[in-house]
């Protein structure tokens, strides 16, 4: 009944992705999927290496362009080495952030010009495109909030530190995606209690199939 | 009457460009020119932690897309943060490897289309190319065991231990660089004694003028 099978999670800091990827992943094995959970950038012990150096450290350590070209080189080892093989082998992928993580937080909100992230992203990515991405929305004041006072990823704060006028080009860059390509993407109110978005995600993948 | 301000050192590993780029450094510097040497992948801070995912660990660590896109990361640092200020302020800059060594090692010896790498050239390095390319060609068996017996990165020897097919072609990858753009590149004949190689990069340089 869904064929959705490679689903991506996007959205800003503390909008609750990787919660609410455990509870899909946890309802879909139910069901007899077998479902691999991955996120980005990292995924593979090489790609977690190039994460290191893209979250932690002096919020203008990168260029915009330096930091797409890194995501780059993450998510083609990543694709190679885990998603693609895991779809050839017929199981379903969800990951927390994919290529709209680059477009949002180095285009949008980082200045990096869209035609450059184009051509990475036909090249790399190429046909393996998420047949569904949820986008998580929220105010970013509560998710920064949210984030901070989670506390569990401190030495990975380097994009929660780039201050609420980044975080709101990056809510409006992720809402423009959305907006043109609507076929793939799917709006989720993350200001809801865990349970309702939950119920949303939910809906969203079975209507999908 | 020197107008190339911007020289790069292309060729394998053991090729003795580093020894020859102090040296001609130190002529220009005698005719009071102001010289910056620097190196890729490195050259700032940031780039250097590339280098250091790129240089060290396994062989096959990497694919080799992942690579070319490591390398334009760190490329797109050292071009913003230090070669074109120097230039900019009149400074002449020599480069120990750049693009060329990106489609040599990433390309005609690693198997990455060459049009991924010419993407990459034309959005990364603009207009900023070399004035002048110098290739040092030499055997790949001899410069091998130039560089090992030399002794002095052996946490840097990833790319030597890829095996001698590889820097064969690797060494026919330079050449054809060479042959497709004998405008900007010009051959050094790597396999002669220091003082010969070095009389061989002034004239070149001199007559590049």
């Amino acid at each position: 009944m869904m064929s959705a099978r490679f689903i991506t999670f996007e959205g800003g800091e503390g909008s609750g992705k990787s919660t609410q990827i455990r509870r899909l992943a946890a309802r879909l094995q139910e069901r007899g999927r077998d479902v691999l959970i991955t996120r980005e950038p990292g995924g593979t012990p090489e790609a977690e290496a190039i994460r290191g150096l893209l979250v932690s450290g002096d919020v203008a350590r990168w260029t915009a362009r330096s930091e797409a070209l890194l995501n780059y080189a993450a998510r083609e080892q990543h694709l190679e080495q885990v998603i693609r093989p895991a779809l050839v082998s017929g199981r379903t992928v969800l990951c927390d952030r994919f290529m709209d993580s680059t477009r949002a937080y180095q285009g949008y909100a980082g200045g990096c010009e869209p035609g450059f992230i184009d051509a990475l992203e036909r090249a790399v990515v190429g046909p393996t495109r998420p047949d569904l991405t949820l986008v998580f929305d929220l105010d970013p004041a509560i998710g920064l909030a949210r984030a901070k006072s989670r506390g569990d990823h401190q030495a990975e704060d380097r994009y929660e530190r780039k201050g609420l006028a980044f975080h709101g080009k990056l809510r409006e860059g992720f809402l423009d995606i959305l907006r043109k390509d609507p076929k793939r993407c799917r709006l989720v109110d993350a200001s809801q209690d865990i349970d309702a978005v939950a119920e949303d995600v939910w809906s969203i993948v079975e209507a999908a199939g």
